[in-house]
């Protein structure tokens, strides 16, 4: 970490840690989840950074009540939202406006909705920007960096800006970035909005080169003058993932699926039940590899771990059930007494997770849209059987593994099935040089690069 | 209509007539509809013109059989397809893809979805290409220019021009066209397959200089040398408008109006029921409007003729069917005894749409997406009442008429009630002055202009 001596401030939604209440009412804090938070937290623990997130719970609010909060060696600034403000600006706008419109997840003949319940959602996102621009301007020390992080945070910058010249704003985008076509969907003022609250930072940066180029172009085609950009992709935490997949935990797991899966070639997918990642035409291709090539009849198990996300959203829920509905179609219509297709996790436990990474024969990967996927490069870095990845060409990895990796279309459901078949049928030796290749390129970069690419846009100039 | 003395070969799905079997058993020529057939028929009547287009029905193949078809002053070849490929080709791949496409319709999570019916489906829409190509092979004159009309016709070019380089072929697309976000949808090797079939053209034009730059734009993206393009809309024919507006059965339609419309202002829409005309916003604005200004309730109706489209696509069935539900709450919530605030009107009836167009008092055309949409300019050319237009700004006359309509953006809700307030509230001297204008700029081109630019984009160089 290099920010030239200047002190660094990291603001998110979610924070390093969160609070609860223990048995005997002490406030206890706990590390978060996320990529995000478990690339970041252990390059910055112990540096004084100060990091300003959202209070989530009433427990956070409790802790934030008795001052700001030294946690796992962090300065941990608390900003309290109204509740239905944070509902607004996070679920409303965030998740089932901004997420949707990054990822072209809409169906356009019926959503979005821009009507009265939006404008006042928007004013809750504008609040929600303006307290954490408060709480910068506040609590940032003199001549910081301060790394902004993801999109729900892009309306910030011009809140700051004015009161604090001294600061360095950097955002980074975790998502893709909608290019003129996919922003078109979003009317002025909202569109204006958003790309004059990203070009007043000093620097905008993405995962990939190609979400920076959609961005450019859409400050180009919309009229905004656009900012210094960078690209610059996260990667997993290596040694915090073998730290995980060494311990007991993942090691129970892993002699489980031995057990379970001895004898079957395993193709494992491990996601978010997340509109974006495309789960059903990832069933739809196993479907049609079973159809196709019968010799995997009995043979193969396709190991899902999916777990719930965003519940809140009445397209969640259909699509978890459509996913359920699907699976038990295709058990149904090519299980036996003794051998099921298809077998279906929706808890979410990172141990398990890991262990059945370390499982896989082929690691599918598909997702319509995805920032970065950081599931590509986890699964290499923790596999044991020279697993082969299918990787989707829509994701920022494809960027970094396309030499790797077998690519598909994320729509094309029959070159799905048919890279399935490919990885299925590779040769050990063939498995084993690509595995080589494919641990290389997706560890080869690390969270302190992506930390030092954000710093390096501000401070090398 | 001026080619240089080059002979003119029309090609398009839908020719300009088509065949009914009369009682006494004779097959009759029937004028065809559409914007493209009455755009352009008039023009071409009489001159001589070599018009190629499928057979659609029994009738259609009956007359093919009895050799070419001189009807209405053409020469008409029609093309026998396989009903099967014609299905597959037209529906499948036109209609429920590329249309898609095109308009950014798809609901990514979970279409389309490139499977073997897909493929099946994609080697009929190359046959149906191919058999195209070969009627123009076969009988176009020497030299010829051919007008390639729409894209269900994308892949004809490159199966043209080796075998006859006399030919110029120009391609004209009717809808929008997706740049690379949206093109993207579309895997390799369809995406390639389809711009390598509109690059082989001499050239390729667009409604709007928009379009064209996407086309130009996605060229680049996917690495296909973009062929010499050009913008050229179309409009509607005022003297066959004008017929229409001033025949009898239009006049019977009037009074009905005029006496159903005593003392209330008219919003009046006019459209296919089809996904990617927002009929359903167009009612959620009409009701926010309700909510806001109540003076309008009881004074105003909506008068919407919208009717049945693509009914084999279980997508519109589903999309009636929820407009149907709509109005039938909205007046429901507002109705009185004397008062219904929505009229909807199913049947397809020309001159009846063309006696409301001269009824309005304020026009709604609010595409999600459109090429051109004519009824833009029909409307004000027709109307009577110094009515207003309330249009989306993605549509194709926009690029015309945005110094002379209200703009909206299809998915603002909200904006779309403040732009029919608005227009419902502007003084008669205001709308006098702004229907003069609108008039002059619906009016400013004719289908000789855009029938002219065409030939000019071959016979110029």
């Amino acid at each position: 970490m290099d920010a030239q001596g200047r002190p660094l401030v990291i603001v998110s939604n979610r924070g390093p840690v969160s609070f609860r209440r223990a048995d005997d009412g002490a406030l206890v804090a706990r590390r978060g989840g996320g990529g995000l938070v478990s690339g970041l937290a252990p390059l910055v623990a112990d540096s004084g950074v100060v990091w300003i997130a959202s209070a989530l719970s009433e427990d956070d609010r409790a802790a934030a009540a008795e001052g700001s909060v030294q946690a796992e060696g962090f300065r941990l600034e608390f900003v309290l939202h109204d509740p239905d403000v944070l509902r607004m600006a996070y679920d409303v706008v965030g998740n089932a406006v901004l997420w949707f419109v990054h990822h072209g997840l809409f169906e356009l003949a019926r959503r979005p909705r821009f009507d009265r319940g939006f404008r006042e959602a928007w004013a809750a996102f504008v609040t929600y920007n303006r307290s954490f621009a408060d709480a910068v301007v506040a609590g940032a020390p003199a001549d910081a960096v301060v790394l902004v992080q993801d999109y729900h945070l892009s309306l910030m910058a011009p809140m700051v800006v004015d009161r604090r010249p001294d600061l360095s704003l950097v955002h980074f985008a975790h998502t893709p970035f909608g290019g003129p076509e996919l922003l078109n969907v979003l009317p002025d003022p909202y569109r204006r909005e958003l790309l004059e609250g990203l070009a007043a930072n000093a620097a905008c940066g993405f995962h990939t080169d190609r979400w920076r180029r959609r961005f450019v172009a859409s400050c180009e085609e919309f009229g905004v003058p656009a900012p210094p950009t960078f690209a610059s992709s996260l990667a997993p935490d290596p040694e915090d993932l073998a730290g995980v997949a060494d311990g007991p935990a993942a090691a129970e797991w892993r002699e489980r699926f031995a057990q379970r899966f001895a004898g079957l070639q395993v193709i494992v997918r491990v996601d978010r039940i997340e509109l974006s990642k495309n789960i059903l035409r990832g069933f739809w291709a196993y479907e049609e590899l079973l159809e196709r090539w019968p010799e995997y009849r009995g043979t193969v198990c396709f190991m899902a771990s999916v777990y719930p996300s965003r519940e809140g959203l009445a397209e969640y829920l259909a699509y978890r059930q459509e996913i359920e509905h699907l699976v038990e179609r295709i058990n149904q219509r090519f299980g036996t007494a003794t051998w099921t297709p298809i077998v279906l996790e929706t808890a979410d436990d990172f141990p398990r997770s890991v262990a059945l990474l370390g499982r896989y024969d082929v690691l599918l990967v598909n997702p319509v849209s995805d920032g970065m996927n950081l599931v590509a490069k986890e699964g290499p870095l923790v596999n044991r059987h020279d697993g082969v990845l299918v990787l989707s060409t829509e994701t920022g990895a494809w960027e970094e593994l396309r030499e790797v990796a077998l690519g598909v279309h994320p729509c094309d459901v029959s070159a799905t099935a048919e890279a399935l078949a490919e990885a299925l049928s590779l040769s050990a030796a063939e498995r084993r040089a690509r595995a080589d290749r494919l641990v290389a390129a997706a560890g080869a970069r690390t969270p302190r690069h992506w930390l030092h690419d954000q710093l390096a846009a501000v401070t090398s100039r």
